[in-house]
């Protein structure tokens, strides 16, 4: 592989990708700075033809998007002739939009690479397992909310559910997973069988590439904070931020985390 | 058909069944009173046995359950040997516990009608239409927040959806509606789309006799705390409590309320 830009949105992902890269480049839209040593260039998402220019000079042929993206404020009169073809496009649909932005860097000759592609120790592999061992009715809610997810999938909907004892204190809606675990923490203890179990997946054909699910220390302590019993993942498929850290709060917690 | 009782539950859908009947016989499981008009058995729950020989003492063949009914606290020394049956059920599903019970009242001779049967006044039929007409994009808010009722109905998860701009915005778990409704309220304002449909229906299988979801006046304010624009029932499938009250809040709203 060539030399990878990293198109860096919020959170803490993008400067972990970088910190696991070679001489990267550090794409920032909106003027924040770069980690020590990587290579900053700062673009305007009215300008994209400039910033493919710029990459190029650089050397990149690899480009990854780490973090999360806000769908971006643009002054059309700064409007390049590419970033125009993308503000037509602002008015459909997320994955509309990214199929869009991945066409444009492809027509321009670059690849783009999921993060946990480029760093494999982003995600943890099938049979990572810390903390106890689910209990029976552990393992069925994991199925549980493992079976609402799957049913939930094809209709783009959910990339997290919460099952307990049974029952379902939860689903992932747009708000995403912080606001679901503190739902979650919000539940009446008389509807409470059991702490229950998040499970967190991609859905069916979403990109990974550009928009894999991700947890970390947050998470962890926002699904303390709803008093559950366990977090599965599958494996390969999530990123997950700072994975010393969250082992270190699920075994403290007494918790489970495993990635199927 | 005969005599009818009502087995009242919380909330006020068991006095309005009351109301709507004549000479209904009215039974409190947790030493509540009775309102005038109906002839009071007060119960406990340990002894079923006596109940059934006070409902055919008073003449009557049909039974009909109103109001939501919590899992019942139970003196073990108390149990006959009818609500001993029903104990033996309480580890069970909601599910096998609802039809232990009525299998029960089944096996005593006595008829269990669902309140909207008795009361058809309750429902609302297919084609009712309050408030403004829905625009294309909620209708579209509507499908799609019924295809996820529907995804999610073999699973028994599910009687409410919030859909808003394509947008799924919460889905109701063992929380019920206005835990739903209070969460999509929180919903951050770039993320919303629209102002949102909220489609309530019953899971596909759910015993309507005893367990007809149910909206009323606090939904509906609720709905409007959450900016959404319009509700959405299936006809004859859906108890509306204070239907005069509920069409002059969604008038007021400048909302629209489809049984469909």
């Amino acid at each position: 592989m060539g030399r990878a830009a990293i198109i860096a949105g919020s959170g803490t992902l993008p400067r972990l990708v970088a910190a696991a890269l070679e001489a990267p480049v550090y794409v920032t839209l909106d003027g924040a700075s770069a980690p020590e040593g990587a290579t900053h260039v700062s673009a305007r998402i009215e300008k994209l033809g400039r910033l493919f220019k710029d990459l190029r000079a650089q050397g990149v042929t690899e480009v990854t998007f780490a973090g999360a993206m806000v769908r971006p404020k643009i002054n059309p009169v700064l409007l390049d002739r590419h970033a125009l073809r993308l503000a037509m496009s602002l008015g459909k649909g997320d994955d509309a939009l990214l199929r869009e932005v991945l066409a444009l860097f492809a027509e321009q000759g670059f690849t783009v690479r999921g993060a946990a592609e480029l760093c494999p120790d982003l995600t943890l592999p099938s049979g990572t397992h810390w903390g106890h061992a689910p209990s029976p009715e552990e393992t069925a809610d994991t199925d549980r909310a493992q079976a609402v997810l799957d049913a939930l999938s094809p209709l783009d909907v959910g990339q997290g559910a919460v099952c307990a004892g049974g029952q379902m204190l939860g689903i992932e809606t747009v708000q995403g997973t912080d606001a679901l675990l503190r739902f979650v923490a919000q539940t009446p203890e008389r509807l409470r069988r059991a702490k229950g179990v998040f499970v967190k997946a991609p859905k069916r054909g979403q990109d990974l590439r550009v928009d894999m699910p991700t947890i970390g220390p947050e998470t962890v302590a926002a699904a303390i904070a709803a008093g559950l019993g366990g977090i599965v993942i599958p494996g390969g498929a999530v990123i997950v931020i700072e994975r010393d850290r969250v082992r270190h709060q699920i075994e403290e917690a007494g918790m489970f985390l495993s990635a199927q």
